[in-house]
């Protein structure tokens, strides 16, 4: 099999797998429903990697959509440190592709045992982690087989969208959700862009990812695919702190990668840019603006993540194989997380 | 004034600082006590840069000692988002050095106008933020003139540490907090091991700081540090994630800053050492045990982050000055945060 095959064609699955997952999303929202706390005192969430950056996504909507706090747990609480906790009246969330990591199970299980309801996102029904929860929202993505996730990801975070959906008001709307899939497709047919930029970043050593609210987790993901599948080391930080100290490090040809998309957040990320280009950084741009380096289609800003996802797969995918790596299995990864 | 004489200064009052909130320990905790909901439904943190790495300490402490979720907040939520939330039993705790970060003000106004009680953790107890909140945790460290952060920091972890054991019960005694000042001395004393470590990592442009659990924090700390005074592309990862993804980056010669203490998470760190020396990275630890690059004084782990993070301000400022760098004024640096 070619280089980077496997990645592709699960990339390419995407839209199918979103298309999916959004004709079940009433069912998943009587689900949630059924076993989310009345009233809710807050949620947790509880994952790693990926999957923990899905959950920062997870994290804005579902304060928006409940309004009360949102937590990501630390599972080192719980493993190492036996902490005695009341989660009564938590709706835990566990994320986990494939189900089987360890530490990501034990810690919804302790938090069950203390009280919280107990919901696992994964892509193994029949995983552990599907049997620790009090329901079970399955991804349905099929197998993945390349090392770096993609399906998967861009599963969890509609899986996060459609379980604020069914806990409250969310910054989208059905119709928003319906369009998402071809917005996907979209991308995933325009690669030259992508190329363009992994040439340009062909022989940088690391490389800053960016962006503000919704769109953080996405950045978070980005830098991480970049990181794992093209070995650049790059960092992942939200545009309110890379202001404060990290820009000192940002100087003259540095490489930033700024992730926006129309809403509240854009003004502020936009602006960042412009400073950032001031220092002389080479900044490039994923969004729906005019004269974006990797542009989005229209996609309302709650769901937009799910594209720039998508759109950062693609640029990982373009530099690993730019800089003769085999993206579908990086040198050192697993697939399931053992900790 | 001789390039870094401010930073070393400050780092050098650390003793000092801590000793006088140590000695307000009682008067604080029943300050906290007046102000805590009871039944305490959860604890909310609002911070950004340095002091976002202060609240993943106490993030951890405070679960420990309060048993209820402890979650960190998203400013953006409140600021560009406008989110409706409820945060009635809740405790708010805001930290800022300066109290004049102005969407850490914002959001902890909102928090408290949302039904939190709010605290508020200050260097100036005349700022915006010491007016915001219920009550006022001064850090008392004196006027902070090199712009890193070093002694509003270790004060801002003890301020978390000394809430913690207002809340509940703490990983550490009232001996052991005596005994931390003379510790901090020590490390500041022994100059020459982060002399020869700075001299090792003169020439590279990027780093991972790793730890895991109740160091965590520390670990980004120190991590911004080393950015942010130096100008190295430092990352703060979890031991637990780095295993996952991100090692696939390291690989022979690259530089990995390590922190552990005795306790429950020291045998995760030290395995991870391991398989990075395996890989061929060069790590530096900071740690107690024989061997340690950076060697720390017997401190409980509890409270072993505090003189771990001084340990890295010293890396940092060597690092700086062996790179031809003025620690105390970097390059892009204010010190106000107003974003």
């Amino acid at each position: 099999m070619a280089a980077g095959a496997r990645m592709i064609a699960e990339m390419g699955e995407q839209p199918d797998v979103l298309r999916r997952m959004i004709a079940r999303a009433d069912g998943l929202a009587d689900s949630v429903r059924a076993i989310a706390p009345r009233p809710l005192a807050g949620t947790a969430i509880v994952a790693r990697g990926s999957s923990d950056h899905a959950s920062v996504y997870g994290r804005y909507l579902l304060e928006l959509a409940t309004g009360r706090p949102v937590s990501l747990a630390a599972p080192s609480l719980h493993l190492l440190y036996g902490a005695r906790v009341d989660y009564r009246g938590q709706l835990a969330i566990a994320v986990s592709q494939s189900g089987r990591t360890p530490e990501i199970v034990t810690t919804l299980t302790r938090l069950r045992d203390s009280g919280a309801r107990a919901l696992a996102i994964t892509n193994d029904a029949g995983s552990d982690l599907a049997a620790a929860g009090d329901a079970l929202v399955a991804l349905d993505a099929g197998a993945e087989l390349a090392v770096p996730a993609t399906k998967t990801v861009t599963a969890e975070l509609l899986a996060f969208a459609l379980i604020a959906r069914a806990l409250g008001e969310v910054p989208f709307s059905d119709a928003d959700l319906a369009a998402l899939p071809d917005a996907v497709t979209w991308v995933l047919q325009d690669v030259e862009p992508a190329r363009r930029a992994a040439f340009a970043l062909v022989g940088d050593t690391r490389l800053v990812v960016t962006a503000r609210g919704l769109l953080l987790g996405a950045a978070f993901e980005a830098a991480l695919k970049l990181q794992e599948t093209s070995g650049i080391a790059a960092d992942g930080i939200s545009a309110a702190d890379l202001r404060h100290g990290p820009i000192a490090i940002v100087d003259a040809g540095f490489p930033v990668l700024a992730l926006s998309a129309p809403g509240p957040a854009f003004e502020d990320v936009a602006e960042l840019v412009v400073t950032l280009r001031e220092r002389g950084a080479r900044v490039l741009t994923i969004g729906e603006q005019p004269g974006a380096d990797l542009p989005l289609p229209p996609v309302v800003e709650g769901l937009a993540p799910i594209v720039a996802v998508v759109r950062a797969q693609q640029l990982a995918r373009e530099l690993a194989l730019a800089r003769g790596r085999d993206p579908d299995a990086p040198e050192g990864l697993n697939k399931v997380t053992r900790t």
